[in-house]
Order: C-alpha cells, then structure tokens, then sequence
C-alpha cells in the first residue's frame, strides 16, 4: 500500500565513521553539496509541469507532485529542523498534519487517497515552503559535526531521491490519465530499432555466498545484516527480456491461458481486463507504447518495462524458466560498478542492451557487465527493477529498531515482492547492489521488468 | 445523479412570438446584452479562486469549476456555433468528449466522477476556449432574426445561470472539504442576530387551481402545461423554518429517532452519521457553521440551510407538520413580485425574515409577502430552495419533445423531489413562481431549506 | 428496502362497525375461519418445497421461505398474544430478534441481508413455532369481541396474504437461481398459444373524481382518506401489454436506445446487463421463460411480466404512450366486480386476455370488464401489477398514527411508484380497486407487467 | 483465497516404489482400507448437523458443509472413475459444474461466494452421489496395480483429508454466526484450568540443515525436493502461546498500538475493528470464547487459537522476540514421533501444555517434545497450526508439473503464509514434519496459533 516508504534508513555506525574520521568535514562539505543538488533536482523534474499538474491524483498509489515538493520538505522540517534548530518555527501549523505520510507517531496524517483534493496550499506556497526549509537547513548543517544530525541529513537526501522517482512514474500515470496526452519532455522517437544482443544463459556456482550490506557507503537498515545464505548453482539470464519476447507470450494467448498464472495473478488479470502490460494501448494491428516523450509503435527490442509481478511471473511460466531470487541477483551484481541507463542519462525509458556499455550512440547506454560462467551479464543497474521471486521479508538478524525515524523498519514485510537494480528513473548516487526495493505483486505504475534465471540440474 | 441537468428548454412558442413582434430587434438586443452579462458573471464568480482550485471535484456530485467554465462554453459551441455558424472550427477536437455533460445523442463523454483528474486543458486553455466562443457568437448573433438562434441562445443563457448557482455551490464544497478552510469572499460575521418574525399559519381555500407556466415571459418546458388542480384547503407557514427551531429538533434527538423518518432517509443518517445540517460543527458546546466567508456561529435567527429532503421530512413530521405540495406552493407564490434575497444582493447567505422587503439595514433583504387568509407569507423568493413534498414528475399533458435538446426532457423524473423559489445562489432573472428545480431526496450541499405546512380539517 | 412492508394497517371504525353490529358474532366467526384458512395456505403453498428450499435467500430483496414462516407467526405472537393473550409465554426468547422484519419500536432486529445463514431454528422448530401460536390463537379469539383484538387479527391475517404472495415470488427466485432449476409444480405447458384479444383505447371524461378507501369493507390507510381529484380527458388501453408486444420493442433496439429511458434507468440497464425482462432467457434464436412450472417457450399472446418500472417507462415511450395515473387507474377499476386470474384459479402465470372473464377453456381466465367510452377494459384483477406512474405519496389530508403498529405508516412513501390491480399470486380476497402496492422503480422480481394509457388533446 | 487447495498432490515415485515391491498388494489393500476409512469420517465429522446446517456459507472463505460433501466425492468421480473406470456414467451431468472447486482446465465452475444458495441437490441426493460413487471405486480399486490409479487414489484420500478439517473449521465458523449459538458436541467446559508448563528457550546450533520431503511416505509436491538451507543459530520456544500470555497483550493495549503491527495488519485492525481472537467475546469484564462445544470462559493456559499472521506478529514484536521461519520450524520438528492432540483425541480444542504427552487425565494430550540444547520442545504437533514468518514460496529447484491434477503447483505461491505442524482438526495420518500448510495473513477461522523464536547473538 504505502509503496512510497521505501526502507529509509541509512545505517548509523557508517555515518559514525565518517564523522569520527580525519577527513570529517570533507563528509560534512559533500552532504551540503549533495543536498542542494537533490532539492534542486526534484525541482528541475517538475519544471515541464503546468501549476494545474500538480495536484493531480490518477489513482491511489499515486501522489500529486505538489505533494511530493511539500512532503519532502516535510521529512527535514520534522525529523531535522524541529527537534535540532534552536527557536525553529514551523512555516504553517498544519502542515505536519497535511504533509505526513504515514508516520503514526508522530501525529494523525491525511487521508492518502484523498491528496489530489488539495486545492491548497498552492503550489507557490507550497515552493515558498520548500525555500523556508532550506534557508533553515543551510542554518543548521553550517559547521555541524553532530552525527544525529549528519545522519539524518543523508537519511532525508535519500529519502528525496526515492520520491524523484515516485515523481516520475506519478507523472507518466497522471498524463496518461488525460485523454489529451501531455508530454512531459520532447525526444526524437523515431528512432531505429537496434538489435538487442542475444540472450544468453551465464553459469554460477553452489556456494555458502553472502549478501547485504556491510561497511563501505550507506545501505538501509533492511539491507543488513550481512549475512551467509546457501545457493544451488543457478543460470541467470543475461540481458533483459524484451518487448518482441513478452509480444511472443501476447500473441500465445498468455493473458487468456489461467495454467501459467498465479491464482491471485488471474484474478487481477479477469478483474483489470489486462491484455498487456500498462501502457500499451493497440491502434489497430499495431501496439504502441506512451511514454513521456508521447506515444510511439512498441520497440522490439527494447526491454519490457511496467508489467507486474504477476505479469512477470506469468512469462517466466510461459518461457519454462523462472524469476530469481534476490540473493542470486546479488551474487551476480555485487562486483558490478554502478553505471549504465539512470536518471543522469535522461532518457528515461529503458534502452535497447548494447554489448558495450558505453556504445557510440549516445541513445543507448547499458551498464557494465558482471561475469559468469559462459557470459557477461548486462542491463544489472537501470533500465528497469527487476522483479525478483523473493517475498519481502527481515534478513535473519534483523532488528527493528526505536523511535520515530525507526518506527516502521519491518513495517511493509508482509504482501510484497523485492525488485533489483534500480531504473531509467533512479538517481546514479542513489543505487547499489544490496538495496531491496519492493512492491506489492499487482502493481505495474513503476519502471519494473523482467529478468529470467533457471536451476542447474 | 445528473443534478446539474437542470430542465433547460425554453418555450419555443415564446421565443416565436418575441421575433414576429414589431420589438424583434429589441429583444435581440436584449439577448446579445444578456448574453454578455451572463459570461462575464460567471467568470467573475471564479474570480476569487486560485488555478489549483478550479480543477477539485470534492465528491461526485461537484464539478470543477474549470469544468463548468468550459461546459457552458461548449454549449453554445455544440449547439449553435456548430449547426448555425457556416464555417465554423472547434477550438479543440476533443473538447466534444471532455465537456459534453450527458448528452448521449452528441457521442460518448468523459466519466463524470473523473472531472477532476482534467489537469489539461490547463485553466487558462479554457480561458481561451471561452473568449474564442464569445468572439464567434458575437459573428452569429450580430443582426440575426432566425427564431431557432434565439431561442438557442435565451437557453444557452439560462443553462450557464444554472451552473453559475452550481460553481458556487461546488466552491462551498471544495472549500469545506480542505482542511484549511480557505475563504472565498470577505464578510463581517460579528453581525448581531436579528430576531426573526414569528411563524404564522396562513390559510388558502379549498378550490380547483390552475398551475404551470404559460405566455409570458421564459419558462421550461417541465413547467408546461399550464393545467388544473384540485387542492383542498391548506395552510402554510409565513416563513422559513430558522436554524434555532432546526437546534430544537436535534436536541430533542431527532437525529436518534427512527420513528421520524423514512425509512430510505434513516438508512442513510445511519450510513454517514448525520447529526446535524452539512456545514455545522460541533466545536465544543458551540454549533458553528461553515460560509463563503469562513467559519461562524450558529445565527438562530437565520433561515435553516442545507438539509436534505430526508431531513426537512423528519422535521416536519417532528414538528406536527407536513411539507407543501409544489402546488400549494405556487398557489402562495404565484402573484408575488420577483424580489428577495438573490445572487444580487451578494450575501450568498440565507437571511433572517424581515417584516418589510427591504429593511433599513443593507445587511438584509426579504422577498415581497403572498397574502392568504390571517397573515403575509414572507421569503418565497430567495434565501434557500424549498423542498416540497412532490416527487418531480410529468405535468398531465407534458409531451417529449425531438432532436438533441429535447432528447431527454422527462429524464430525470424519476426518484427526485422538487424544489421551489430559488436561493441566495439564483439570479433574479432566472427565477419565477413556476420554476421547478428538482434534487434527489439525499442531497444537500445546495441551498436547501424548509417551509411547513399543514391540513386544514 | 422492505419491500415486504406493505401498507399493512386496516381501518379501525371498519372494525368498530362490525363488532358493534346485531352481526357481531357472525363477523368473528368469519375473522376465526379466516385465521384458520389463511394459516393453512401458507403451508400449502411451502409443500412442494425440500427442507433445504426453505432457507435461500437468493438476493436481499428475498427472504428465504422458512423466515416468512416464522415472520407470519411472530407478527400474531407479538401484536396479538404478547399484549392481549394473560400470562402467554413467548415460545422462544430470541425469536423476537430474529423474525421481527423492521419494527424499530419493538426491539433490535437480525439484518435483513442474512436472513439465508439461519439454519437454525429448523423448518421442524418453526412449524412448531406457527402451531404453538395457533393453538394460543384459539384461546385468545375464542368468544372475543374486543374491538382492538378484532382489527388486529384481520391486519394480521391480510399481512400474511401479502407474505404469501411475496413466498411465490421469493421462491421463483430462488428457484431460476439454482442452475438445476427446480419444479414448483406441474402444468401443462404445450398449451396452444391463444390470441389475444385487439387492443384498443377506451376514453373517460375530463372530471373532478373522487378515489380511495371509506366505508365498505377493509383498507390499509395508505388509501385513505377519499379525496376529490381533478383529471383531464384520458384513454387507456383495453387490455395488458403482451409479451409479443414488448418483444417488438427488444427487436427495435429498445435496450439499445438511451433515449426511450429515464436516466437512472439507463444506468441500471448498463450496470445489469438488462437485455429483456426477468426469467427470459435466449436459447439459440428463440426466447424462453422461466416459470413455476418450469422453463417454456415465449407466449406472444400473454402479458408481458417481470418488468421494472423503468422498463415499463421504456416501453411506453416507444410506443408513443405513456402510463396511466393511478388515479386513471383506480377510475377504470372502481366498480368493477373483483375475480380475473388470482392465487385462487391455481395457475400462477398470467394469462391471454380472453373477451369473456370465464372462457370454455379452463386454462383461461380474465376479469370482469370496466366500461369506458368506445369499449371495454379487461384484466384489471389479477395476471400482474400494473405499474402507474405515480410515485407513491400520502394522499391530502392522510395522517400518521400512533403506536407500534402505526409506527410507519408513510415511512415507505418515497422513492417507490405505485402499482395497481393485483396479479396471478394475490389472493381474491386480499384485492381491490383502491389497493395501492409499490414497489421501487427497479424492482422486477414481482409479478409486474404494463397497461398503458394517452392524452385526450 | 482458494484456501481450500491444499497443496494436495503426492510424489509419484513414492506411489512406484510401492507398487513395484513384493509387498505391491499390501498397500493396495491399505489404500482401500484407507479409502473406505476417511469416506466414512467425513460422514461421521457430519452427523451431527441438521439438513440445514449442511448448506450454510457463513463467508466467502466457508464453504457449505453439503458442498464439501459433494466436492470431495467429485474429485474422485472427475480424476478416477472418469478416466479410469470403462463405461462410467457421471451421476448427474450438472455435478461437475457445482463441484469443480477451481480447476480451470476441467471447465467452468460455479462461483464460489455463491455456494450458499444452492438448495438443490438436496442433503439426501448427495449422500447418494456419494454412495454412488463409493460403489463404483470399489469397482475401479478392487485388484488393481495401476500405479497412476493408485497415486491418485492415495491423492484423492489426502485431499478429503484435508477437507475434513475444513468441514470442522466451517461448522464451527457457521454455527457462531448464527445468533442461537449451536453445540456440535457435548463436552464437559468445567474442567479444571491445569497450569501449564514453563515457556523456556530452546537453542540449536547454526548449520547447513536440510529440509523437505524425501523418499519415505507420502509427501505433497510443494514439500519437495529435499534442500540444503544455512541456518545460523536460533533459538525456540518450548510451548505454544497461551491464552494469558495474549491477554497481557491485549492488555497492554496491543490492539490499539499501531507501532506494533505490519502496515497491512493495522489496516486489517481498523477496518474489521478487531480487539481479540475470533471467538473471543467480552461479557461484562469477562473474556469468553466460542468452542464447538458451546461458550466458556477463556482458560489461561490453553494454547491462544483464532489468530491472523498479523495478530501472531504483532504479539511477537510486543514481546521482543519473532516468529520462527519454517525452515527452523522443519530442523527442531524432524524427528520427534508423530502424535499430539489431533483430531483423533476427539477433543476438537487445543489444549494446556503437559510435561508428558499421555497425562493422566484423558483430557489432556501432548505431542512428544523435540530436544535441543538447554530444554524440551512440546506441542510439536496437533492443537494448532503455528503461523512461521516464512511466505509460501517454491523451495529450489521445484517442478511444476503437466496435467489436470498439477495444474497449478505454484498457483498459491503468492501472498500466502507457511503454517506448521497441524491442529486438533487435523487427522494423525494426514500431518508430518515438512507438511507446509498455508494462509493469507488475515485468515483466522483456522485452528492457528502462535509459538516463537529468537535470535542468537
């Protein structure tokens, strides 16, 4: 349900060290860069919006982007500038009450479902809002050390960089919404259709393997502990499945074949008449595709993107192979550095796999390859999260832990799938191998695809 | 459902008899003057709104106002522009789709719940639609003598004062609905309540009536035939029931007492938990009431307002009295002179009842009296519509009409009860003693109020 | 809602009169044969049916048979022996929650809507609960000639007439719902297709007429108090609608054309699927219908049943007609002898109006005729309902009562339209010409069917 | 949702193995044995009742006892006689439409929630299919060594075996919704509340396990294949929770915290208003709970029953420990003998933890414990099924398999929770160590209770 709350937070023992070494204020220096950067990029991601835009609710999982401004806001005014700026003064008395997502301590929130009927604040205030925040925050990081602070710093930057890319998927869905079909940014969509390079199957072994987060840079709580977890050899496919493979499992009749789907799945599937994943819509003999750039005939072989759990599920059935499970993702990509087709690319929407991963063309862009045995593996960080096998669930040894901040760690471990890899829409900075993002299996609003793996027998 | 469908045809006979008079070119004048006054009205009442708050449809049965601007003007484009003006270009070619209300000889048309999802066309757009429709009814207008025209045009006109009421209604509502209660016109709330006149039973004879509109003057065609009517003696009261007499009811538990009220009216007091008039709440001991001028005490004196058919009913039954029929009510009404507290007064508040029609302070106004037998029957025109007993049905000899106007002239006769006299909402040159407004019994966010009357055995 | 609430309450001075007349003894006597005879129909009426027929409630409009056993019983127990019977024992503590239908007075009462998951009391245990109150029955009217015991026993005994006519419609609801489709009884359904007699409009004169109950014989209060009215010239139709009839109006696209209906009708044809009446089924190229007797053939000649007042609005629109008043109907009826095909001529389906009431043929059978103005009107008792377009209000000058029995005299008078004449399950005795029965405009699982009616210009 | 498909096919290899040895026809004479055995329990588990019990469907999760009745006799017709019995004739041909519960490649079936409705067959004309059905399996069985006929004969056993818990979990869920409180069985509630055993905490050292079903016996498909699983060291606690311990949570006003609950849960709270286990309810100050046997006040120390995955969490959280995962669940199970209080104790309650399994008194009744290191584990199997904070997911290297009967292996492997160990319903031959039962999270009217588990730090 409340999809937006990504595990938010950072673990404090590596703030500590970064502020406990010699180059302490080094850290200090780039957490101030990297917070102006982060408030003036959610900005820049609604600059192509109309005032009228922004308040506009399309479903329930989705929030007005006038909320996302004032919501985001909201998250230092109360965790940083409230309890740690001497005197603070909130702007308006009735914004932690608007602006709350689903903090439950911290007092009653508004009913998410009903957030596009906020007429006001407008959004001028709501900008005067997020200037107020930030000429406050300038007050109180300026030549602090405290580590409370300095980790909740960081823990809001990330937070902010998660709803960039709520904002993104919420604003596809809002213009697809409209008959009208605004455009959000223009691109060239007539593009030629690059091949993809073909899909192989890359061998890794049976081993005691270990995976989450550990030491090195910042990971959230649901990231730990590292721990050891016991694999049977597996292949993992390695590129993306895309649109002409799941246009193959269309035309198979895979929407109307209940035996290669989840029970719950085919009930979604009767309930929502799916026919294919959202965003399609045929025109005629053709399928074509909206996306923010408008509407454009399906590319074929560029990866299937917004297909559900289920979907996802269903192709892999179909295809005779399987999803894989979040640890074997991470075995693949924990050596893997992070590049490839992000939110600093601005494309957004996921690209063809190309065997390099910086190609001539400067439309295509796929992330470096990890290797296994028989293959290199592409397309691991962007382009699209990929939905894992793995229910969301503590890693053994997790603790939740105390107060506020804290208050729903294991909260949202129940009726949801982990995705991997982060999407056209995820921020470089914000991406790892270990971070566990996670839906529940009928959603499709967001950049989430496929990737397929199968046992080794 | 389709409240804001308003009985919208004039009498074609009428219109006729104005264009074959000696005085064609003055009333065509009149028209094109009417017309302008009419749309600029409109925008004037939208002028004290932000951008944001024209696209908010707090419940289903609200439309935005961007939605009423733009529906109206599509009215006259649909209507007239497009069957009469030679050449003609739509500003928008889905405009058709996205504000025909429910039309259905006209195509398909965007779901009504979904009005407020419309972020595009962006207020402005629909700006331009209005003043690009105004610019081609000039061309069509200017020195036209053609009957259909005009009487397109005298509809068109009445249409949009109809939902000039509605857009602020809707803007109540919205405006309700935030919880930052914003304000849409500045007033002095801290006037001292002025004690009302005392509620007096004047009485009408037993006698065969005749009612409905005929010959002068416009009138819809659900006000047609006139027609007779065998009413035995009644009485009615010589005023509105007042929100202290309103308290009254609810302190002697109305609001828990099923024995009062129909049975469908006490399902739904269940359903949403009434316990009072929409618009009052409990602030500790003190009932307040929400305004277009913000929040205020509950004034005894005033005129109740906003109570469901369910509830007048209840009260009535509470009170050892009925409602009038909506033939009584004409009988009382039909030699009064159009006057009283209307949209022009600009109180858009209902008002205490005042001996004299116009009293010395501009704070209050009262509609001309009806004289009966004992007494003067006060604040029939104005103030809040009153529910009569009648469900709204055909007059004997009522006869559909063809074409797409008159595609659904008893549409909505069928599960609503009729209303009469007009509100603090209606223009003055909107209403007359013949006008039937209609609402289902359960609705309540117009200005709806009570009158009682009584058998006389 | 409660459909099954009936205008249930008899006319105290008619009763006063009888008891206090030289043949006082001889209408007790009648009263006490009464009791018994209706008693025994109710069982008869559940002898074709299995223990486990009893207890299906196959939408929340029905209720299963065992509960309008009880119901019939509970409703003598507890307005009869409770107060009147010394030192009665209530033969089960809890049946007074659990069978009282909607006497808000009397006490909580169990949801209508879950009446089906009642397995306990037993059939067993509710027969023995009717004889149990049977026997105290004995006791109580045995040499009676208390007034207020008298009209209680006669509101009693016509309650459960009407509860008898709703078990046959409930039952044959519960029936089609079974995909096995259970017998109620056996007829003969190879019958030739008679023809029906022309139809023609027989004309009554523009006057002031006076309709409802006074004096003779009993009358629930909703058709009191007789009252002048003042009607213009009309015709109505000599005969039923036939199922051939209505059948052209489905060949013309009438489910098809939103402009022959009312608005929330419409709604409820798309929401449904409607396509034809209740019980008509497609097979192939040919209609068919469900019957008590099971499924046949549609009958051209016979009068078309199971429609809604929506559909009977339709129908009349596309015949360039409309339906009557009730107080047209109630003209055409009043002084028309009362036989046609009721309850008591055993075939429980409507039949082909036939020129004499009593035909060679056993199998027909129409009422007595009604005399107008260039012919004569058939089938005013008996075959069906037929639907008015009158919204079923209080007549001028009727007044609510006091007590538990009068607790909800008008409670129903909204949102329901009136239906006149009794059908092929009403019981001869328990019909007459000021009967006024209703129903919600939706409502198509009662025996309800289309007369239809015109203006005199 | 369709929580009835257990997870119900058994190894074929097993089947093999049996019919292949010396001792083939040993086993064959078992299984009819065993046939005749679980035909006739299910009758037995509905003696009881009234014909009107036997078609109430209390929920949509419930299905009417005369349903499973019949479904269980299809599934044998369908899968058996069907394909396997020469010249079979189907009993009616309607009866795999009613009785298919969801097994989409053998047809249409009827809709589930609307199981309730179905009077006909009647109680006697299932009792005959079944009769029916019985005869012609002795035909199909008598001297066959056909291993696929034997395999889904010892299938089709499992499965009515899994039904009969079902018509205990139903029969007690119908009977509390009927205001009159049936008794299903007498029993003697005065009993003595024993005390019960220490809570202790159970270690057992981290590893490389193995889990899941191999070789010996029968195992369903979702049991397999036998896999390695790292564990770290964890600990268990010695007993089930009792109803004391849950009430201190209830208490300590757990059902009003929402820290304490997963995100879905508290939204599962608020909308059902839960505040204790179902069939708890408050009398005065009293806590009472509804049993088969009627109402009787709480006992302290019986194991707590009736709880959501959500409650059984929640209480964890409050008490500062977890849930066990079920492969920890399977290691501390593995080799303990199976017994308990299962359904053959005739008990049909869980009950107190005793230090041994066969106590005196004949009222209690206590699975052998399991021994780790510093305690005995006890309650092992029978009185309820423990909720493990492990989602229902493949194990490695499952197989989904062809064909009807394996139609939908992984169909439930969604949104589900893993359930260990069995309950009083369950019958001594049907459970064993890697059984995996499961439930959505918000499932309750199953016999589910809660043990718990640390970490080892």
């Amino acid at each position: 349900m409340d999809h937006e709350a990504y595990h938010f937070r950072i673990m404090q023992k590596v703030v500590e060290k970064i502020a406990a070494s010699p180059r302490a204020h080094e850290g200090v220096l780039r957490l101030i860069s990297d917070y102006q950067k982060v408030r003036s990029v959610t900005e820049t991601i609604c600059s192509p919006l109309a005032i009228e835009d922004h308040q506009i609710q399309s479903m329930p999982d989705v929030s007005p982007p006038k909320w996302h401004l004032a919501h985001t806001s909201w998250f230092f005014e109360n965790f940083l500038l409230l309890p740690h700026l001497k005197n603070y003064r909130v702007f308006h008395p009735q914004y932690n009450f608007l602006f709350n997502s689903y903090y439950k301590t911290v007092g009653d929130h508004y009913p998410r479902s009903e957030r596009g009927l906020l007429s006001r604040p407008t959004l001028q205030e709501v900008l005067e809002y997020r200037h107020y925040v930030d000429e406050k925050m300038g007050h109180l990081i300026q030549g602090t050390s405290d580590k409370e602070i300095l980790f909740l710093l960081t823990l809001g930057i990330q937070h902010e960089q998660q709803h960039q890319e709520l904002l993104l998927t919420d604003i596809k869905h809002l213009f697809f919404t409209n008959p009208l079909r605004p455009i959000y940014h223009s691109r060239d969509l007539s593009e030629v259709d690059a091949s993809s390079i073909p899909l192989q199957w890359v061998k890794y072994p049976e081993a005691l393997y270990s995976i989450g987060h550990q030491g090195k840079g910042f990971g959230f709580d649901n990231e730990t502990p590292l721990h050891q977890i016991f694999l049977p050899s597996f292949k993992i496919g390695s590129r993306l499945i895309t649109n002409g493979e799941y246009l193959s499992f269309i035309e198979d009749r895979g929407y109307q074949t209940p035996q290669l789907w989840l029970s719950d799945g085919w009930d979604i599937v009767l309930e929502n008449h799916w026919k294919a994943p959202l965003y399609w819509e045929r025109k005629e003999a053709e399928w074509q595709q909206f996306t923010l750039a408008g509407t454009k005939p399906i590319q074929l072989s560029e990866p299937v993107c917004h297909v559900s759990y289920y979907e996802a599920d269903a192709f892999a059935r179909w295809a005779g192979k399987r999803l894989p499970t979040e640890a074997e993702w991470e075995v693949v990509a924990k050596d893997v550095p992070i590049d490839g087709n992000l939110y600093e690319s601005g494309i957004l929407e996921p690209q063809v796999a190309h065997p390099s991963p910086r190609p001539p063309s400067t439309l295509l862009r796929t992330s470096s390859p990890s290797r296994g045995e028989g293959g290199r593996v592409v397309q691991i960080f962007g382009d699209v999260w990929e939905w894992t096998q793995s229910p969301y669930t503590p890693y053994p040894g997790f603790k939740p832990e105390q107060g506020s901040i804290g208050e729903y760690n294991g909260k949202f471990m129940c009726n949801q799938m982990v995705l991997r890899g982060g999407s056209c829409f995820t921020s470089l900075s914000h991406i790892r191998a270990t971070y566990r993002n996670f839906f529940p299996p009928q959603a499709r609003w967001q950049c989430t695809g496929i990737r397929l793996a199968e046992d080794v027998c």
